[in-house]
């Protein structure tokens, strides 16, 4: 039986962007459902509350009719279920345990301080881009002069936190930071990382994503 | 070369009970360096910000030499180095993501949660409440009338979840909260992991638990 794979997704979001890369690097065809979070009041379809009924969040992997959920699960599930082509994490323990540390740092430290820095103002949006540059900092000090996160070629690490680029233009803005000034490995890494096909098709335009932010800050009363 | 594996450790932490659990079940004998936690100041030694400079934080894995970090990624690191013997994951890719996503929901939602229960109190307390019990909730229904959340057999998701077991006093006394009133299944279930001797010896009395919150509650001003 041919692999039926559907990825419950949207534009807008790195996680899904996690997703997409994954998928196009072990060169797997799916079927895209796109979930409108985007109109007045984001409406959640009724398969997403079946597929995802714990978090209701995209993305979703539906393989045969079975979900996967939570962005970097759902990578990890791809890597081992087509594990013949393109490996994401190291095949050796101790670098999959350092793969996924900072994964998750990218999930703890990255998110949580960008999500701040458009959604915010005074002293919490000053917090948070305190703690947003001192994460990119630590990510520039863990990637070093090596060309990719994980060393020669693009991993997992790579893959969790390039979808962040597709936002940078409106963390600059609502933020007012200049990430190149501060972090000049980091924009090299991602030109580098935006090179790969796998991944420019991936992700949408910065000023698309900026649009969406100017968009959601007026929705969901931000600013 | 005989393996030398140290655990960096504070007896009250739920995250290093994961991993005592996880040394048990495979039998690793290893060294165990308390991190002293419990006075007045909690000082962290020189050895955890050399092998956890990022988060600071227990527990620690040192395995010859080179530290692993965060309890869910210790835990999966010692399941792939020590293969040969009790599996702590499943070995299909489908059950490995479903008991990843459990493992994770245990971190998002119940610690968030208990951690309400047991430091705040007035509304933010009565909100922490609602969550815990719905967390709570969710765990009993994915476990249903299995014996362990894997199944048959203890596995990954029971060892996340069953720490906070030792904890339940604090959390039924803090937060008023009858949990067995509530979730019958998850007291049955916790019994049913206790009654295993890789649990019972890693997990702290319920007492001695409730006396270090009491104890924090005052250091940290949570009172």
């Amino acid at each position: 039986m041919a692999d039926k794979v559907i990825l419950m997704d949207f534009w807008g979001s790195m996680f899904a962007m996690r997703v997409r890369i994954a998928l196009a690097e072990k060169g797997i065809e799916y079927e895209c459902k796109e979930e409108d979070l985007w109109t007045k009041i984001a409406v959640k379809s009724p398969l997403l509350l079946e597929m995802n009924p714990i978090h209701k969040k995209i993305p979703v992997l539906i393989h045969n009719g079975k979900p996967v959920c939570e962005s970097l699960i759902i990578v990890q599930y791809i890597d081992e279920v087509w594990k013949d082509r393109s490996p994401l994490l190291p095949s050796h323990p101790y670098q999959r345990a350092h793969a996924r540390f900072w994964a998750d740092f990218v999930d703890k430290k990255v998110y949580d301080a960008s999500w701040k820095v458009w959604t915010t103002k005074g002293e919490e949006l000053e917090a948070g881009k305190k703690e947003f540059i001192e994460a990119f900092k630590i990510l520039e000090g863990e990637l070093g002069d090596k060309p990719y996160f994980g060393g020669e070629t693009f991993g997992f690490v790579d893959l969790s936190f390039i979808p962040f680029y597709s936002w940078f233009i409106a963390y600059e803005i609502f933020g007012n930071i200049n990430i190149e000034a501060e972090c000049p490995k980091i924009i090299a890494w991602a030109k580098r990382c935006l090179q790969k096909e796998t991944v420019a098709k991936s992700l949408p335009d910065q000023k698309k994503v900026y649009e969406l932010a100017v968009h959601l800050r007026k929705r969901d009363g931000f600013e």
